[in-house]
């Protein structure tokens, strides 16, 4: 079988969502059973070794990466959503957005129980905001973060030295750009 | 192993979002891991003989549901996003809000070929509305709807006579409240 590369999954969208600015759409690697299954395989490897409990992913496209792995592991997916949206009591944290402006996000208060390990994933790290916020909220929860997993970083934002500032942890990036 | 009851992992929110509403939360669920891996694994057996080549979740809680399927199925997924966040050309259809307004989806163009069969998933059936409106840009797409499989099913609101008013699929709930 032909190996797959996922960087040809990635399309590359100019001027969005401001000029200037390359969006990296990982659409096509969702879309693809082969690709996609392939992403989700190389960070379970990655998270084999990290005793993880429970899978962290923000909303919304947090979800698509962190609820396969979750099953891929045979562990919950707890989803860390924007404020207003859960129905019980939830613990939340503040975030400044990259094109400007704050939000929160929350976690129900009983999806996370002290010294659970904890493994952050989300589709693509730009500058770190919305990992710091979901980190804050497990540790908050008692929750220890197991490591941290992306399918794309954005080197020049420089989020993987903004989570490391919050302490070190485990961490992998499937494609750099 | 003890048989996993899947009702023993919904929680109950009275009077939420709106007094008089119980509010059916699968939180639970999603975070245990044998209770998500069981309702998952029952949904991918519904799945099996519908020859499907995509599965489609509308945002945002359906991506919990429809991106582990897809990974257990060897199969994209296409998230059916609120509009305005997708980055590339899509497709659109609206819907009424369970409790008033209306709402909109959207799917990237190129993310369902004419003729690809596709499994619409959700954590839990309502009124139908977001199904029928993802159903609407499927088809506007030339793809098939193979079928229609929800966590919860709340029979009082009759969303699957409005499923199957808008055309006969086959139908999966794992759990009727």
């Amino acid at each position: 079988m032909k190996k797959i590369d996922l960087h040809d999954y990635v399309a590359t969208v100019k001027d969005y969502p401001e000029l200037g600015i390359s969006f990296r759409d990982i659409s096509p690697l969702m879309g693809s059973g082969p690709a996609y299954r392939e992403a989700i395989n190389q960070i379970q490897e990655f998270a084999k070794d990290l005793n993880v409990d429970l899978i962290a992913g923000p909303e919304s496209r947090g979800f698509i990466v962190g609820s396969p792995l979750a099953y891929a592991l045979g562990v919950g997916f707890v989803p860390a959503r924007k404020s207003g949206k859960l129905p019980r009591a939830a613990v939340s944290a503040s975030y400044t957005l990259e094109y400007g402006g704050i939000n929160e996000l929350e976690i129900h208060q009983d999806a996370i129980k002290p010294g659970q390990r904890i493994l952050i994933v989300d589709d693509l790290l730009a500058t770190g905001g919305t990992i710091n916020a979901t980190r804050e909220i497990i540790e908050k929860l008692g929750g220890v973060v197991a490591g941290v997993a992306f399918i794309i970083e954005l080197e020049d934002l420089h989020g993987r030295e903004k989570i490391m500032e919050a302490g070190e942890v485990p961490f992998l990036a499937l494609m750099e750009y």
